[in-house]
Order: C-alpha cells, then structure tokens, then sequence
C-alpha cells in the first residue's frame, strides 16, 4: 500500500503502535515474574493493566478513523523485547537483574513516548480531535510510568543492585 | 558471560549503546538524503556530527572503565533503523516522508535518551563520576535533538506534509 497522505502514515503508525502494545503485553507478565523486588514486581504488574486499557483505546482509535482493528509487526518492540529477553536468559544476581528489567523497561516506555507523541500532533493537525485526546492520556500514562522506573532505578532497586555487587566483589 | 554485577551490567549497555550508535552514524546520511525539508536535512547533518563525537565520548569512557572499546549487537537500534529503511522504500509524497523520518528519528533519539539516562545513574552509583559525567553530555544532546525534531514536526514539516496530502485529496 502506497502511503500517500498523512493520515495514511498515522494510520500505519497506528498499526505499528497496536502491534508493539500487544507485543508489551505479552512480555510484562515475563518480566513481572523475572523481578525480584516486590516494588518493581507491582510496578510491571500494574503497568500491564494500563497497558491491556491502552490497546482497548488503541481500538477505539481504529473505529474512530473507520478502519479495521489490525496490527502491523513492529520491528522496534521486537528487538527491544529481544533485548529484555537476553538479559533474562542471564546469569545474574537476582538485584543486577531488576536494574537491568528497568533499564529495558525504560527502554520501551520512551518507544511509545515517541510513538504516542508523533501521534498525538498527527491527529491533532488531521483534526482527529477525540483521537488526539485518547493519545495524549496513553502518552501521560506511559510519562508516568518512566517516572515511576526512574524513581524505583534511583531510589532502591539500583542500589541493592550496586550492593549486592559489592557484596559478591567482597566475598571473592 | 556472566553478568553478575552491575558494573558488568554497565558494561554490556555500554556495548550495546556503542553498537547502536555506530549503525545511527550508518543511518543517518541516508535519512539526510531522503530529507525534503531543508531544515529537516540540515538537522540530520548536524546530528550525525554530533552523533560521531557521541561515539568518540563512549570510546574515551571504555578507557576510562579500563575496558576495551568493543560494540554487541544492538536489537532494539537494527529494528529502529529497519522501521526507518521500510519507510522510506515506500511510495510516499515528499513532505509526508518528511513527516515520517522525524517520527523515526525522534524513536531513535528516545531510545537513546533512555539509554543514556540508565548509564548516567548506573555510573555515578558506581562512582565513575567522569564517566557519569560523559552520559549526561550526550543525554542533553539527544533530549536537544528530540526537541528540534518537535519543533520541526509541530511548525513547519508536517504543515507542509498535511497540507500535500490535503493537495492530493483535491486533486482525486
């Protein structure tokens, strides 16, 4: 398909999106069970509820615009979920770990901060209003969720990461 | 390799964050030439220089940590640039590729954004101030970037792609 006009190329990107969301759905449960920490653990597992939300407005969107709900491989999410996938497959002392489960987190929460940005402006200048909004409350949603991981990454996780290296530096 | 402490961890980011910016220096003279927009040529120009200098940061930060300069595999950024590649095979009007390229521009400057966030605070609780220091220089650079490539997509790049694709729809 010839993508000819921007409301073509955010439809495409719409696709791409609803790809990667599904994707991010599939792997939290993953990651959520891979976390040590009860903090990050419930932070991954809330984080799927907005997430199962965020692809029911992704949805929406597609019958807003009057075009079938449909997924296109996104291959971003794929390496990044590759890359998150890798760093599980490790051996790892189990705090390391959880710094290295935000770090991939991170990773995907700034994808979809440009994904959903990009879209947000599109829509806006296509006059999609009530599409603009919906991508603009997924887009504060996913912030907020950054915001959390760098919270837990500065406050606890990382330094129980940082100590427990120390400790095993120690016991050499 | 084992990855049992989190300066390995730091390490092996740092490895994948050289590999990815490595295959940008690739990437970006094609999206350069691709470009339409002027401004938009000239920032991808502009990035890819800062970009190289990005990538001479990181080799000084191996010898800082003691290691040698050696890149893995980065997933996430080949998926990124594949994306890229897609888009710009496609049979597209000029101005709505414009618009494209920001968007996977500013996926890219994300993934680097979050990239660089994770190294800065991994470093400084690692106490490698000089290296931390080096992070945050480039992290401003990206979160720089990212915002030029806003101000392009919100004023004139996607005006100009909207109203071609609005051009097209008159003239059906």
């Amino acid at each position: 398909m010839a993508t000819s006009t921007l409301q073509d190329l955010l439809i495409e990107t719409l696709r791409d999106t609803y790809n990667a969301e599904k994707q991010l759905v599939k792997a939290l449960p993953r990651m959520a069970k891979a976390a040590t920490s009860i903090e990050l653990r419930t932070a991954f597992t809330n984080h799927l509820d907005v997430t199962v939300e965020q692809v029911n407005r992704l949805e929406q969107v597609f019958q807003l615009l009057g075009v079938p709900v449909r997924g296109k491989r996104c291959a971003a999410m794929e390496g990044l979920i590759e890359e998150g996938k890798e760093l599980m497959a490790e051996d790892i002392e189990p705090q390391v770990l959880d710094a290295g489960l935000i770090a991939s987190a991170q990773k995907v929460e700034h994808y979809e901060i440009a994904a959903y940005g990009t879209l947000r402006t599109w829509a806006d200048m296509l006059g999609h209003t009530e599409a603009a909004e919906m991508f603009q409350t997924t887009l504060d949603e996913e912030s907020e969720a950054d915001e959390t991981l760098t919270l837990l990454a500065e406050t606890g996780v990382n330094a129980e990461a940082n100590s427990a290296g120390a400790d095993m530096e120690d016991g050499r």
